[in-house]
């Protein structure tokens, strides 16, 4: 049987260069980097160029850049720690529909300590108005938070025209740019927002080891206090080997973005056109260009995401149904809800994330093997059946 | 030039075991749990036995473990979500004066948002009276955070006896044992706490994983919201290489307890009967015999910690002049200060954190290499001549 990973929407795999970079923290360089004697400095080396390894992927400077553990808890630490550090100016917060949970729980969290929110809405192809931004803004808000990119449907959001905006007004911006930092060029000067989450294990870091960026000047409240380990901002012993693992992955993803981005989205285009004309009724979401260059998703109708997720997986397919940290809630997803799609509809998400391993051959095993799963899933479904029925009746 | 770690307590070195049992995770096992096709298998498999090996550890049912990312997250999880969820019932916490700052400055935050605390004093030896803690208890009390052992001083602290009266008032106790747990037996039920914090790298397991304990039935606010990783409480793709790494960690550290102590306890006890044998004016600090076994720490009066650290570390030799998160902030140990202390002597603060690779003839060479080191700093320090004046005059 075949071995087609296409969930690299999901994780990454590890690029060898990368885990070698990581192995000798996990051997003779073990030491603190918080420590004075000599056990300490090659840690603490090592953590200064991974510092500007991810500095560099962004065009930030490196003493702007905190290392987290996850791009869940950097999605925390900015949405939380802005909200509290700057609650005397007000204590409202913009985000869109379609956040990751990390951000539309973190507001939710907020909401208990006294903060509110709005929620701006997007477009069937998920993408957010600025316009409507402007709106949700009030006398009292603080913090806006939008996506780069949205990993569900891949669509890319129009964060620059936010940040014009944003700084119109004198808000702090924060931008979830866990799907695009080191996949699509990134620049947080070219973006203009204020804060930028990013996660390694997108782009062939291992998981464990991500970051956020915050502009000179943001304040920010830790969520993790303790000792002054990232500048006081985030408290604990760093995770050496994963940052220097971080720092490796985001050197190789910015010299090999263009090849990567070349090759990727020739993949990704045929799933996109071929897909549709070997299946009836499948629905393209997301934006349909302004995409990211591995993702391809769709709606195939009358059947179930994770039905076809595990006949796929039987024949040796890794595909996904809903962002990883969703995956086993068994909800329709929020994303595609907020693009108008029906509850029926969305049931039927299918998530491609290509990536660096992936042949052209991976592409016609799956456009071969789909159709059939389709078939068989249609001829067990009753919403199928009903709508023969509605059809030829 | 010889090279002799003894700094076991601001980290240990990753057993090549643990490193072997990591590897594939950063290999062909690099999918995310939460997925459910085959990828995810094999990683979420993992977590499960990390959890169980876990547990093990500190008697504890796997399901209650929840993974983190440092002792320090764990320590913030704990203080700040217990509070957050359950500050229905009053909004007042006890701690120990010698906590660790991820303890101490959670309180702290906590205070801002409107919460209040009360430091419980401790004696000579840095342990804590039972007795004061009842004092300090109040109607609006609902959590009670003391350390397992300091990890400065080695004491180990009455948590049986403080868990006793928490559970006559009906509190939540929570207890840092990151200096314990893999160290010396720690059982959940047998000390009677609620909640514990851990860490892999106090045991030979990597940095960057670790993990909070929460007895079944006890109330916690997420500190990272998001996905529903960890039974939901603790979001973020997880860190699956490295709390495979913690699990092996935790295995061997049961299997090879009491050799280990046996073994460390030994060395540690020539270390604090000989050096102040050899030294003038060294003062040991902590409890004498009820202390972590490999954990020897002294105040060398007249000079600074910090120089012997220096000299030490020229001549091949890691020790620390306090806790790895605080030795580059230059202030005397809260933990010393609060054992009453003067600062002057508190400067002279010497930690040895004795492990497994340590060998006699380590021992030999610090108790041969420090008294000159000693002499020298002496010869150049104000404070001795003045003593020497005094002394003479």
């Amino acid at each position: 049987m075949k071995n087609v990973y296409l969930d690299n929407n999901s994780t990454t795999p590890v690029l060898p260069e990368v885990r070698d970079a990581m192995l000798p923290f996990l051997g003779e360089n073990f030491g603190n980097p918080s420590c004075l004697h000599d056990w300490g400095e090659a840690p603490r080396e090592a953590l200064e160029t991974a510092r500007e390894q991810v500095g560099d992927l962004i065009s930030a400077p490196p003493e702007e850049i905190i290392f987290t553990g996850s791009g869940t808890e950097s999605n925390n630490f900015a949405v939380k720690g802005i909200a509290w550090a700057n609650q005397k100016k007000g204590k409202h917060i913009v985000v869109s529909a379609v956040e990751h949970f990390s951000v539309l729980n973190s507001v939710k969290s907020l909401e208990k300590m006294g903060f509110t929110y709005t929620v701006v809405p997007v477009d069937n192809n998920a993408v957010i108005d600025p316009e409507k931004v402007r709106q949700a803004i009030r006398e009292d808000t603080i913090l806006v938070s939008v996506m780069h990119a949205n990993s569900e449907v891949g669509s890319i959001e129009p964060i620059k025209e936010i940040a014009k905006l944003t700084k119109e007004k004198g808000l702090i911006f924060h931008t979830d740019a866990v799907a695009t930092a080191g996949v699509i060029p990134v620049d947080v000067k070219e973006l203009g927002v204020d804060a930028l989450s990013l996660a390694g294990n997108m782009f062939y870091g291992p998981k464990g080891a991500a970051a956020l960026w915050l502009r000179k000047g943001i304040r920010i409240m830790p969520l993790l206090d303790g000792g002054v380990q990232e500048g006081g901002r985030r408290a604990g012993t760093e995770n050496v080997a994963g940052i220097v693992g971080l720092g490796k992955a985001a050197e190789l993803a910015k010299a090999q973005m263009l090849q990567r981005n070349e090759y990727l989205t020739k993949l990704r285009n045929r799933l996109i056109k071929e897909l549709p004309a070997k299946i009836d009724h499948v629905v393209v979401t997301g934006h349909p260009q302004n995409r990211l260059p591995g993702h391809a998703s769709f709606c195939v109708e009358f059947i179930e995401g994770e039905s076809m997720l595990m006949m796929l997986s039987m024949k040796g397919v890794a595909v996904t149904s809903g962002s990883a940290c969703t995956s086993r809630s068994l909800l329709a997803s929020h994303v595609l809800l907020a693009m108008g799609l029906s509850h029926e509809i969305a049931q039927g998400s299918l998530l491609f994330g290509l990536g660096l391993d992936n042949k052209e051959e991976d592409i016609d095993y799956v456009l071969t093997e789909l159709p059939p799963i389709v078939e068989r899933l249609r001829q067990m479904s009753p919403l199928y059946s009903k709508y023969l029925k509605s059809k030829g009746g």
